[in-house]
């Protein structure tokens, strides 16, 4: 006899989803393939000579702190860094509202530890980040997308009489993930609004902020309402992924269960990551190198837009950030970018087909465009070849 | 208005339990105390030069790759040199049988996330290893300890009778922490028989099975029945635990939920740190250094033992472990270690209460002391200290 693993799952883990991004990457790795499915920034992006030097100044002189066990709350140095940004930027917030985390993906897990219990309501956009809906799935949180037709109160008051009191509001209010989308400060007011009538938290989903390429800067939600607003912030996009180095902002209270819940999660974040982050800040590298991060996506992203342009056919809509690294492609109604898909790999072109970010299963005609990864021949050539199979597929229909 | 953090917790939050080891080490700060309380590896152990000429290799070689995002699964030269010492050791497994997590304590936390609903059941020591209690707790399962002398058949009889069929049984065979005991292979194949006969996992966490020093080699429960043991390693205690690197090695189809668990848990663990350690590997530094901290915490441990012989109460006993980081004290029945504690302290010196590790709440004459990070010369004048507030708590008490 054999152990029947399916039977003695726990229930949350029925309720895992696999990432659609996993799976479509993994058709999407033949070398002819040009993909904008990933979300990866660009290795040119990464200042690879200034962690050269930061690494060997480490290990000149303290090796044996970065090599030894840290504290759950993060190492201080690197908190101190990153509290005096955001304190400069007029975000309050001491030693004790911040917690360091191993990638925002496990800050968005922790909260959701913290306060999900199974059926719990969470707010979120249509679409909405996957990795977030992944998390909240996998506490059986539900997630409840707002229309575009619907008005969010509405829709907070019908869950509050149906004794359903949202656990928390999420938000990705610059350069959203995956729509490219960035709220208005009216907005923000608004959704502010509502977390105080209500009194509901927001989590403000913030990885993208600082690549601002163009428009106006906004205020975080977090400045707006640091009593109501948890902020998740991270090195991924700004300076580099592979070091896993994400951190919540909030109120005491919230930051104390989070530490408790990360204890018996992963104890610390490696403190040799944190201790190269905590140099990158300390010699102003990061703000010496987000200058040329923010040069080469705005390129991309224009170069990606003009190619739109050029190529795409009549009805074909897109969206056009002012920073991050995706956008939104929108095909007419009645067309679906899953059956797009298998065309596009023909042609040798991929993205994520955008259904997987709507938790109401809406978004059929969407996918999301990653433009920060592909070599600039490639977003032009891609574009190309996405849009052929655009037309295929419509002159298939309309036949 | 402001938000009621505590009426919005999840059930699960509500049950989470701050590690008593970290209220404990906070006391235990000042620099004139000598703690044997904490469980950090000795500094002098850390390979500082060999890791040196790793990151700079790495960041010669690849840098790229190890700023960028890996895959969940992890990174695969990595998991092919532990592979290759796994089944040199006669231990079945491949590429699907290995994840990398983010430290053992991440994979002790994702096993629960897989299997753990509210209320079941996992079978542990009397004691047990703090971390994996705090975990538990954290997905409110119901710990229960086999004391010893209880038949463990007929307390897993007794639970499947009330349906209430343990999901696992947690086992540290090897130099166990707290106790620092190890499991003969009589005991091992005891329980791998009670697993077979009723279809349970047996979770091994093995952190130190490495670090033997003296006595006859184990085989580990998961070579001698890879089917239902899910083997947790580590190189926080034989490497360096500032790259929290961990893994499990199971069947597949665990392994897979556990990728999905992964996923929405931090994505992946740092590439640069599993980077180091493919290398550490690679170069097999890792069989070079090893020989020095098993000489190192050989020579801690004998001086512990010995200065117990000379300096402890008639009536004190200890574990003397053949491996590990850790020994067992233990006072006569009605001594209780949480008032020595404050004694202790007085006399500047710290451990562990042991209570902390019976789930049953037993245990309370009982404390564990950690051998591998105070100076020689600190654990000779710790263990008099420590000595001498047994001995007044003792007068005190016998008047």
């Amino acid at each position: 006899m054999s152990i029947d693993v399916k039977s003695i799952l726990s229930d949350n883990a029925l309720n895992m989803r696999r990432s659609a991004i996993r799976d479509l990457l993994s058709v999407a790795v033949r070398p002819e393939i040009i993909s904008f499915a990933g979300g990866f920034p660009n290795p040119d992006s990464f200042p690879v000579d200034d962690v050269k030097e930061i690494v060997q100044e480490i290990m000149e002189e303290s090796p044996t702190v970065a090599l030894q066990y840290g504290t759950t709350e993060g190492y201080a140095p690197l908190k101190r860094e990153i509290l005096k940004r955001y304190n400069a930027e007029g975000m309050p917030g001491d030693m004790d509202n911040l917690i360091i985390t191993t990638s925002s993906q496990q800050a968005i897990d922790l909260i959701c530890r913290v306060f999900i219990n199974p059926g719990d309501v969470v707010i979120c956009g249509l679409p909405s980040y996957l990795g977030a809906l992944q998390a909240f799935y996998s506490y059986r949180a539900e997630p409840i997308g707002v229309k575009d037709e619907e008005d969010p109160e509405v829709v907070i008051e019908k869950l509050i009489a149906e004794g359903r009191k949202p656990k928390f509001i999420y938000a990705i209010p610059d350069f959203q993930n995956p729509s490219g989308v960035t709220m208005g400060i009216k907005e923000r007011q608004a959704i502010l609004d509502l977390a105080k009538k209500y009194d509901i938290f927001i989590l403000e989903d913030s990885p993208y902020k600082e690549i601002r390429f163009e428009g106006e800067h906004m205020p975080t939600m977090y400045s707006m309402d640091p009593e109501r607003v948890i902020l998740l912030g991270t090195f991924s996009k700004t300076f580099a992924p592979g070091f896993r180095l994400g951190w919540i902002l909030g109120r005491k209270d919230v930051i104390e269960r989070v530490v408790v819940a990360k204890q018996s999660s992963d104890l610390c974040t490696p403190v040799f990551c944190q201790m190269i982050g905590a140099k990158y800040l300390e010699k102003n590298y990061f703000e010496k190198n987000i200058v040329h991060v923010k040069e080469m996506y705005k390129r991309k992203k224009e170069l990606m837009i003009h190619a739109f342009e050029q190529f795409m056919p009549e009805g074909v809509t897109w969206t056009n950030p002012e920073g991050g690294l995706f956008l939104f492609l929108k095909m007419p109604e009645g067309y679906c970018s899953r059956e797009l898909f298998d065309l596009a790999i023909q042609e040798n072109v991929a993205f994520v087909t955008g259904d997987s970010f709507f938790c109401d299963g809406s978004g059929k005609n969407t996918m999301r465009l990653n433009f920060s990864f592909a070599s600039d021949e490639k977003i032009v050539e891609g574009v190309k070849r996405l849009a052929l199979a655009i037309r295929k597929m419509m002159d298939e229909k309309s036949k």
